[in-house]
């Protein structure tokens, strides 16, 4: 069927709700002058319980990658001993990036698909010999298999075996769709970018720092400019960035945080919730397997696999015929899964809609499918996940 | 008198046209689809032949500054003699990221206002025990003082003297606006910024390097991840950028090349050259002293000397509440200049306004002005400078 515009369901860039869009469009100002100065304000301030901390958010004008750079070259040194506990792509860049500066990286790799365990993470800090590591990466939501790792577990799991041990998290898809406690969990640097949660376009990594990881950026030693947050701070300090910032995202993450203080944080976590159950439920209802444990299942992008036999490419071209536009497996996962997004401006509507579309498209490819009864397993999944219906026995 | 925009004369971010405003609130696109490798395909081919060069141009999402050191730290080794040619507050801040990644770095100190003298580059260069410099770092416009290098000049005496070290010039606030050879005077990194003569938002500094510098790449051990070229190289192959791109500033750039093709380059060129000569002229029939070299006045930011007994923040509040937002002095030379931007989208009109807005003020401050007089020398200059009078006997 006809549709008049795309339903972009990749897990970030996300869609822009349309005053998000018109603040894209905005005129340049002086990004020197006191408009600016109180614009930044209202976004460091609006985002902090997002990340539930007290300390400063740096908005750094760089991709999530670069954000992931800058958590850690600023804390880091050349030699320092790294566990980077990785369960997927994004978990493997992190690590990468700390060992092309020089870190030396253990890595404890966890099956895709799986979360970490935080028992095996203690059981690796334990292994090592003193002074122990100076920093533990994990990923917060592991983008490329739709697994979001127990943090809070995690974290306490390592300030117990390793008190002094930097935590540095990537939330880069995850932060601002679901609840998350920075100084309440111990956590020392944490990232986000600004086409994920916060429904603008790329261009912006947000990075808040704990007073531990301030600590340790006066003796880190990896070389740092572009991304230093020294230079943030104190640029911070008179209402700017020490570079030109990438001005209209900014613009647009001050409307997002304007949408996402009318919506409520509780509101926000719901929607996600609920989107995230939707999914889930019409991907199971259309015979799909989907590839995380269940029980760490992400609340922003959900991995389903390619069943055997499916041509993925034809698959893949019915649904972008239909205005579907999922993302596809990445490293190790190319052609075997496919991922389907749910952050951000997304609604239960744009899920149902992706659920009937993959139905159509299913039914093209002889797939075996009840007509409607995927999109009715999704809305059903979603009012159960925000309590408005009672739970279904099992 | 009362307006209903404000005139922004900063030299970046320039005001953005309409067309280019309403591409920054097109909705998001899969940045890893053909939609996207089709326009960054258009976006490197339009862009080339305003850095002359045949080389691949690489997009990245990051401000000027980041641009700069991706054109360092992807051709340079820590402990690598660079001669660091600085006129101002932009040429110290190359020479000062270089240092940071630890390089060994000579600064060839210019006194802010004049042009680098390739008799003195010359001879610096001779100075130096062998091997010679790795590399010379060049500022093609210094935004911090309105000169602009004589770029060929300065490459040929280096060429000639030293004819292996790479050539890496800054053209964040220059290229686009005026004439560049990359290819034809041997230089080997060339940096731009999406705000300046692109009349986009800021977000994406674009670097294109030579044949010499990517081979270059193949020895150099700075560290480098997110500015490394080599990953761009891989992923432009595929019509992708290795990260998420700043992908509403990419469709400002790709419809400021639109604009561009449009006005075609020898239009978009003496624009610039008649608003430069029309703000020089302008000002100095204000009373204003030129801080620049008159040889080397940059075409796309004027910088003037607040003069002696002029209250610079009670006039800037004049200017400000009339609408007119310039810059003001970077570094040490803070309270002592302002700057008008004309760069990007700048119009003759916008220049005639900014000067009139200048006289208003003036006026007011009790300064010596005769009413008209200095918009009609803009007005002429800008005329002789496109060659529609005959210049004026001297």
């Amino acid at each position: 069927m006809n549709r008049f515009e795309p339903n972009l369901r990749i897990p970030g860039p996300t869609g822009l709700p349309p005053s998000i869009r018109a603040a894209g469009a905005r005129q340049m100002i002086n990004h020197r002058g006191p408009e600016f100065a109180a614009m930044l304000e209202r976004v460091m301030t609006r985002m902090k319980p997002y990340f539930g901390t007290t300390s400063d958010v740096a908005i750094l004008s760089c991709a999530g990658t670069g954000g992931l750079e800058a958590a850690l070259v600023n804390v880091l040194s050349p030699g320092d001993r790294v566990l980077g506990v990785s369960m997927g792509a994004f978990g493997d860049r992190f690590a990468k990036i700390a060992s092309t500066y020089g870190a030396n990286v253990t890595k404890l790799a966890v099956e895709w698909g799986e979360a970490a365990d935080p028992a095996a993470v203690r059981a690796a800090l334990a292994e090592e010999p003193a002074p122990g590591y100076r920093a533990v990466l994990l990923t917060h939501n592991e983008t490329s298999t739709g697994v979001m790792n127990p943090i809070p577990v995690l974290a306490a799991a390592i300030r117990d075996a390793a008190p002094d041990t930097l935590i540095l998290v990537d939330s880069v898809s995850g932060l601002g769709a679901v609840p998350f406690e920075m100084d309440g969990w111990g956590i020392d640097v944490v990232v986000t970018g600004s086409q994920k949660a916060w429904m603008s376009a790329p261009g912006l990594a947000m990075v808040a720092t704990s007073e531990r990881a301030w600590a340790a950026m006066e003796t880190a030693t990896m070389p740092r400019f572009y991304l230093d947050l020294r230079a943030h701070r104190d640029a911070q300090a008179k209402g700017q960035t020490p570079w030109t910032p990438a001005l209209a995202v900014v613009y647009q993450v001050d409307e997002g945080l304007e949408l996402m203080e009318l919506e409520t944080a509780a509101g926000i976590f719901a929607r996600h919730e609920a989107c995230a159950a939707a999914a889930r439920a019409g991907l199971k209802a259309l015979g799909f397997e989907l590839l995380a444990d269940p029980r760490f299942a992400s609340r922003t992008v959900t991995a389903a696999k390619v069943p055997e036999g499916l041509d993925w490419k034809a698959f893949n071209g019915s649904l972008k015929a239909r205005g579907l536009v999922l993302a596809g497996g990445q490293g190790k996962l190319t052609g075997l899964i496919f991922r389907v997004g749910h952050l951000g401006s997304v609604t239960l509507g744009e899920i149902l809609d992706a659920i009937g579309v993959l139905e159509e498209a299913s039914i093209e490819h002889g797939r075996p499918v009840e007509a409607g009864a995927a999109v009715a397993a999704a809305q059903r999944a979603a009012l159960e996940a925000i309590g408005a219906l009672a739970p279904v026995e099992a």
